[in-house]
C-alpha cells in the first residue's frame, strides 16, 4: 500500500538528525530532551531547529533554519500537531528531507507516533525498520495580464474563494487546454491525497489514498448541484480564471496568501518535489483513517441511525 | 424548546407503572428489580409487561400484555435500547401511555437516562420534576387496485424500496394531490423528526427538532442529483406510487414490511396518535444530538480538517 | 398545501396597484406599460417606483418611493427575477402588501409568472381567482458588550461567514437558551423557507415547504462531518456567538452587511412581518421546484446513472 | 488528456468492422443500414451482430455472435444508449476490440456520437482521424469456504447491497491486506471512473476522470457519517466480507448477480482487461461530462440559488 521505499533512501545511515518542535510551545522542551538524548547516546548528530531552540531555551546542539536543515541532515524528527508538520514540510519540500512526525496531543493525519511511545518506535526506526511513504505537492503560479506575480507550493490544497463581503464568485476551470466549466460558487479547493483530509473532506470531497496519483477539484458550496468533486490524474494541469467576484483571493494551505483581480488566472500543477514521510513498522494508512474518522464507533442499539 | 406539558398530563398522579425491559435480555434482571423494589417502596403500583418477566424470571407483580398496559397505567419505563423503545412505542402509542426510557448501554436517542445515574432521576421524576415532550407517528395505508390492503404505523420513518436484485425504483409522488416527481432511485424514505436522527440521516436528510411540525423525503441515491430531500408540513398527505422496479416493498420502522406490486399506492399522513416522552428536569434535546453525533471533538491541531 | 387566505386579504378590492420593475432594465418598458394600461383599462390606479419610472422613462403615473407604495397600495407587480422581487420584498415586508410576480427571463422560484403569459393570468387574478400565500421573514439583531448596534430583516437567510484570507470561524449557537454546540466552519447559514432553494441549498441544506413553519441552519464546510443540517421551530430563537476567526461578518440575504467582533452576538428570530405572494388559480409550488430543479430530465440510457 | 493510443492500435487498418445496434430495437434498421452502406462503400468488411440481424431483419452481411465478433473484426460500431454500450463491452471485453459509441437518444456517457451527425463524423474516423481512450474494468471474485464459487467482470461497478426486506448490511472491508473497517449501510459500491458517473454518483461519489488510476469506494446511506467515499489506487486488492445482513448480494454492473451468505468474501482487482473508445478528432472528455450533467445551466437571476 505505501510506496516502495525510494531507490537512495538513507534508511541505515540516517546519521544526522533534526528536531524541530511545535512553535511557541516550551511545555515540550522536555520532551525534545528526550529524543535529543536518546539520538546522542545512539550515534546520531543532533541539530536543532533554530526557533525551536529559542522557544524552548535547549542548548548544546547545532542549530540550524529551515533552510540549513533541508541542506544538511538525513531526516528530520517533528513534534507536534499536524499544523507543525505541514508548516514545516512546506519549507523542506525542496530538499527531500524525510520527515518524521510525533503527536504531543491527539494522533494526526500525518503526525501519527504517539508521543508516550516515542522511544520504542523511534529505536526501532532507528536501527532501520522503517516504512517510507511519498506525498505529492502542487505548486501554484498566479499570472496577471500574461506576466506570473506570485506562486507558492501547497501541501494540502489550494484554494480560489471569495471574499467576506460579496456574493458568490464566479471561475472559469480548464484543464489541459480543455474546457471544464465556468462555476459559480463560494470557491473552489484543488487538493492533494494529503489534503484531502483536510478542508475538502468539510466541503464533501472523497478521501484520496496517499498513493493514489490524483488531485480532486472541490467546489465550495456551487450554485450547481451537479458540480460534484472531481479527481483528475495528477499529471493535469488546471488553469482556474476568475471571471467575477469581489475581494476573491487564492491561499496555499492557508499559509501563502494572495489577492486576485478579474482575470487573474491561478496555474496549478503537481510539484516536482515530494514529501517523504516515515512510520513505524506495521504503520497503516487505514488505521490512521479509522481513529481520526472515529469509523466503527457504533451506538449499541439496532433501532437508531438505523 | 419542549412543547409545553399536554394539557391532563398526569404529572403528580403517576400511580400505576409498568415496566418493560429489552426483550431476551436476562441480564437486565437486576436493574428491573432495583426499579421495581424503589417503586413499591414510594408508594406506586407496579406492572410488569409479561415477556420482560418471562425473560428475567422476575415474579411478585402483576403481569399484562403491552395492550393491557396501554389500557391500564399511568406511565411506563422502558430499559433497553432505542430499538426496545422503538418496537414498544409502536405498540403503545394508541393508549397514549407517557414513556420513560432508561438506556441499559450507550446513551440513545430515545432512551436517555443512564443505567447508572437511574434512581436519583426517577426519584425526582416521580417527584413531579418532569420535563414531557410529545412526538409524531406516521400512519400509511397500501392500496391496491383502490383497496387498503395493508396499514401500520410508523415511529421513525415509512421506506419504499428497492429488491436487491434490482436496478432502480420508480416511484410517483403525490402531495395534497399536486403531483411532485417521478423520481428514480433506491427508493425514499419519509421520516417523522424522531426519526430524522435514524435511517433518514444516514441517506442524507436534515435532522428535524421533534417540536418541529414536519415530515421529511429523503431520496436514497436518487438518479438526479437535483432530488433533495424536503421538509413538508406535517399535515401533509404523501401519495407514493409504484411505477416501475421488482420486488419493490414498504416497511414501517423496519419492523413491519409488505411487498408492492406496481400501481401500488402507499398513503402516508400524520397519525392522529402520539408518542410522549417522560425527561428528567434540566433535559436538553442538544445535549442528546451533541453526545451522539459527536459534536464538538475536534483534533487538536490546527493544520487538518482545517 | 397554501396556507388559508389570511382574514382581511383584500381579494376583490384589488384597487391601487403598483408596478415595479428590475432596477437599471430599461428594456422592460413595453412589458410594463402593457400592464400599466391593461390595470388602467379595468379600472385599476396604478402607482409607478420612482427607480422604474426613472430607468423606463415612463411618465404619466404617479411615481412612489417604496415606502410610499407600502403605505398606499393593494398590491404590488414585481417585474424582474427573483433578485429583484427579493429587494423590494424586503422593502415592503413591514407593509404586508400583496405581490406579484412577474419573470422577464427564465422562471423564478418567487417570480413564477412568464411574461408571455402575464396578461391573461393577470386577467384572471384581477378578477379575484387568486391563490395566496404567506412567507416568513427574520429579523436578526447584532449584539455587542450587551448593546444592540445593528439590526436587518431577512427574507432569505442569515449568514455569517469568516473573512476571504482567514481559516474556519468558530461560531457557539444557542437555541431557546440551550447551548447546541461550538462549530468550526466556513460559516453558518440561518435560511427560511423561501431562502432553502437559495445559496441554503447549495451549502447543503434540504429543501423547506413554505408552509413548514420551521428555520433551517446550514453550516457551510464544517469540520465535524457529523455538523449537518438542522430545522428548527420558528418560534426558536437562535443566538450565533463568534468565537474565533479573523474578519467575521453576518450578511442578511447578501444584501445588509455588517462586520463582527469577537463575542458579538447574533440575535435571530421569525419577524413579525411576513410577505404575501399572490398566485395564478392552478398554481403549485410543486411545478416550480420541478421546473428549476430539472426534476425528471432523464437520460433517455438505462445503463448510467443507474 | 486522453491516453497515448495504445501501441499497435490499428487505426488506419480498421478494415471489419462490426455493427451492433441496440437489443430489440427495430426501429433503427435504418441507421444501421446507412451505417453499412457506408462502411461497404468506403472498402470495409461490414458484420452484423446475430441478435441485431434478428431484431431489425437486416440481411446480406455476415452475421456473428459477440465471442466471434470479438475474434474478428478491427472495431465496434456499438447505437443505441450506454445501456447497450455497457452490456456489449462487458462481452467484448476479453477481446480488445475498439468500440464506436452512436447514441440513438440523448448524448450518452459512452455513446458520444449523436446519430444526425455520425455519417461525417465515421467518414473522418475511418480516415483516420481517431482519438482513443482505454478504460479500465474491476473483475470480481466469490469466495466461499475458501473456494470460489462466481466471478465476473465489471465495467461500471460491483456492489455488494442488503436485501429488500432486511435492514443494514455490515460488510468488513480490507484493502491490500489491511484492514479497513467495519461498515454499516445499505451496501458498498466499488467503481471504476466509468461508473464514477452511474450508480456511485447518485449514493455521493465523487466524478473520476478516465485517465486516473483510480477505484472508488462508495458506502451506500452509511450508518456512520464519517464513511465517505474513498479513492484508492487501482492496483489494490480490495475484500470484502459479508459480517451481518440477510439476503444480501453482489452484482456487476447490474447485469450479473449473485446471492451471497455470511462469511462470503468478494475479492475485487483491476481486471488485466481494457476497453478503448475511439472517439471523433477533438473529443473531449469535459464537453460530455458538461451537457449531461447540465452544468452552466445558470437561472437567470441573482437572488436565487445565491
Amino acid at each position: 500500500m505505501s510506496l516502495p521505499t525510494p531507490a537512495g533512501l538513507p534508511v541505515p545511515p540516517l546519521k544526522t538528525i533534526a528536531i524541530i518542535g511545535k512553535p511557541m510551545a516550551a511545555g515540550i522542551a522536555q520532551s525534545l530532551s528526550e529524543i535529543a538524548d536518546f539520538l546522542v547516546a545512539t550515534g546520531h548528530d543532533v541539530v536543532l531547529e533554530n526557533e525551536t531552540a529559542l522557544s524552548t531555551g535547549m542548548t548544546g546542539y547545532r542549530q540550524m533554519t529551515p533552510a540549513q536543515i533541508g541542506a544538511s541532515v538525513d531526516a528530520a524528527i517533528v513534534v507536534g500537531g499536524d499544523g507543525t508538520m505541514l508548516g514545516i514540510a512546506r519549507q523542506l519540500a525542496p530538499f527531500d528531507v524525510p520527515l518524521i512526525g510525533i503527536n504531543q496531543g491527539r494522533l494526526g493525519f500525518m503526525t501519527d507516533i504517539p508521543l508516550e511511545r516515542m522511544m520504542p518506535l523511534l529505536a526501532e526506526m532507528l536501527n532501520g525498520k522503517i516504512e517510507s511513504e511519498r506525498r505529492s505537492l502542487l505548486e501554484g503560479v498566479v499570472h496577471r495580464d500574461g506576466q506570473p506575480v506570485f506562486n507558492a507550493l501547497a501541501f494540502n490544497d489550494v484554494v480560489v474563494s471569495r471574499g467576506a463581503g460579496s456574493g458568490m464568485v464566479e471561475l472559469r476551470v480548464d484543464v489541459d487546454g480543455h474546457f471544464m466549466y465556468n462555476q459559480r460558487s463560494d470557491g473552489l479547493i484543488v487538493a492533494t491525497p494529503t489534503g484531502s483530509t483536510a478542508y475538502s473532506l468539510s466541503a464533501g470531497g472523497p478521501l484520496l489514498h496517499p498513493s493514489l496519483g490524483g488531485i480532486v477539484l472541490v467546489p465550495i458550496a456551487p450554485h450547481a448541484l451537479s458540480n460534484r468533486p472531481i479527481v483528475l490524474p495528477d499529471y493535469s494541469e488546471i488553469v482556474i480564471t476568475v471571471i467575477s467576484g469581489r475581494d476573491t483571493g487564492v491561499n496555499f494551505d492557508m499559509q501563502s496568501l494572495a489577492s486576485l483581480q478579474l482575470h487573474d488566472r491561478v496555474v496549478i500543477r503537481r510539484s516536482a518535489h515530494t514529501i517523504t514521510f516515515l512510520h513505524p513498522p506495521g504503520w497503516s494508512y487505514y488505521d490512521t483513517l479509522r481513529e481520526k474518522l472515529h469509523w466503527n464507533e457504533y451506538p449499541s442499539v439496532e433501532g437508531q441511525l438505523k
